[in-house]
């Protein structure tokens, strides 16, 4: 197998060579077919401080994946040679992240727990199906999970951003009224080309709107004590965005209005489940611009450099 | 009939004879047993913002009390002549709350909606009765509504005083295991005698403990942000106390252990309810002291200075 390694934090990610992997029991080797290209990967490579993160380097990088099993381990139940399937990045269980832990996504070949995988049902390719393994999964898992958001409810997003666009089409295509905050013209138009019911430059212009739940991609600190001031009574913001590390909020509104304010982080096989659904029901799509397998440490320096549309994903045939 | 007339802040209560209420369709009329003298009273009398919330006034004043039926309204089902009952503060559908939008308890006759009453059970006596219709209502609903508490969870209290005690002792009688945090020796003293498994004089101190809710009924700013660091991951921080009306807390801690904060306030029937089953059970008993009727302005005068232990509750014979 072939598979990008990853040393530390400043020093280039490397294709290596090495003896293809034996599925252990309990667990399966997934032929890789689309690998996603992650932010959280370019910030490994520029800032030590994930080094306390990623406690298994040197390893395999990487931790979007989808493709097609190759091997079944001894004692896995309902899967099979040939089934498509989508990687949830983190062990139900021990909390263990492929590419974090153990090896990871940018590879040939991987091997996984069982538990981490999430069938893909007929229509989702394998580009969304990587996809959606990470930032739909967080966003998915923040809006509806966290978030408790149902049909009809009145949801504000802030931060029309990665997450935050994936959020708002779910949140539309689950039947909610979103409505989009962000300091970006670009980014406005695009959550009115989405679907979005209003858009917005300032957290405050939601008050009138009366939102149910609020969720902040963005986390500039002012944007979640704005949020606990523009939700309505009872309302809950969810914290997401980390852009900032501290906010300063009322407490006085807090406590009279009743607001629950939660983070969220992650989510699980459930939350990619949901996605898959709704991209196989063709109401949700992401936003993708494929490269080669080869491409991988090139894309994560264009990712570094800025300027990149929607998520990168590495196809291998 | 005679009651505490309110007329506005820096004058000073009066005791006023006035005709007999008439129970309207729907309403009771209660014979007033016990009144429970409250804080905010006194900041009323104090401080002119409580002008935009007593919006009735003048009127009678006082919102926690129990008493006898004496009449019952037209359409009012459930309740009869001679019924001892407490009377829940607020309106549950329309908001309104007696002492602020109606008349209230500082009398000798209340007209109140038949919703807004809560059975007193045998066994509790009517100082308990009044007593548990605000501080007992509100801990409660702290605690067990907003905070989800169950027996043999792990529940830290900020803040032993009035509802801080009555809180701690009602998670105690439920089965949950206390841990209390209190500046004040005297405090730390008493939650060691009422039954919590350890005091401390700092809220981090806390943290290994792994809490899985903490309410902060002392609310300092530095207790809410504490808090958030201090409990277990996937917890629940309950912020009840105004002692300051702002906080700057860590967002990526609330995001990294997902730890959902919320406000709380008030409470309704229900929660009344359940503190009346712990008091007829003999678990929960409310720290009073008994005055006159014709004492709620000095009692009120007496709040003021400070330095009153447990409860002031006016009797009547």
């Amino acid at each position: 197998m072939k598979g990008w390694k990853f040393t530390k934090t400043h020093v280039p990610i490397e294709l290596i060579e090495k003896p293809d992997p034996v599925a252990a029991p309990g667990e399966v080797v997934i032929d890789i077919k689309a690998s996603g290209l992650c932010h959280s990967d370019v910030g490994a490579l520029e800032d030590e401080g994930w080094m306390h993160i990623i406690t298994a380097a040197p390893l395999i990088f990487g931790h979007e994946c989808a493709g097609v099993i190759s091997e079944v381990g001894q004692g896995v139940e309902g899967y099979k040679i040939g089934d498509r399937v989508g990687v949830a990045p983190i062990h139900p269980e021990t909390g263990a992240a492929i590419g974090y832990q153990r090896d990871g996504g940018y590879a040939t070949k991987l091997s996984v727990p069982a538990v981490q995988l999430v069938p893909m049902p007929a229509g989702v390719t394998f580009a969304q199906g990587a996809a959606a393994t990470d930032a739909g999964m967080t966003s998915y898992h923040a809006i509806f999970r966290t978030g408790g958001a149902k049909a009809g409810m009145k949801i504000g997003i802030i931060g029309i951003g990665g997450l935050g666009q994936f959020g708002a089409r779910a949140a539309i295509a689950e039947g909610a009224e979103v409505y989009a905050v962000d300091l970006s013209p670009e980014a406005r138009e695009l959550a009115m080309e989405m679907g979005c019911r209003e858009v917005f430059d300032k957290v405050m212009d939601l008050e009138p709107v009366g939102c149910q739940l609020i969720v902040d991609f963005a986390g500039f600190g002012t944007t979640t004590a704005e949020a606990i001031e523009a939700i309505a009574p009872d309302g809950t913001v969810v914290q997401v965005g980390m852009g900032k590390l501290e906010s300063t909020i009322n407490t006085r509104t807090l406590i009279l209005k009743r607001v629950t304010l939660r983070g969220s982080q992650g989510g699980d096989g459930q939350d990619i489940a949901n996605v898959y659904r709704l991209m196989a029901e063709g109401k949700l799509d992401a936003d993708l611009t494929e490269i080669k397998f080869e491409e991988v440490a090139e894309g994560l320096e264009r990712l570094h450099k800025g300027g990149v549309k929607g998520r990168l994903v590495a196809i291998q045939d």
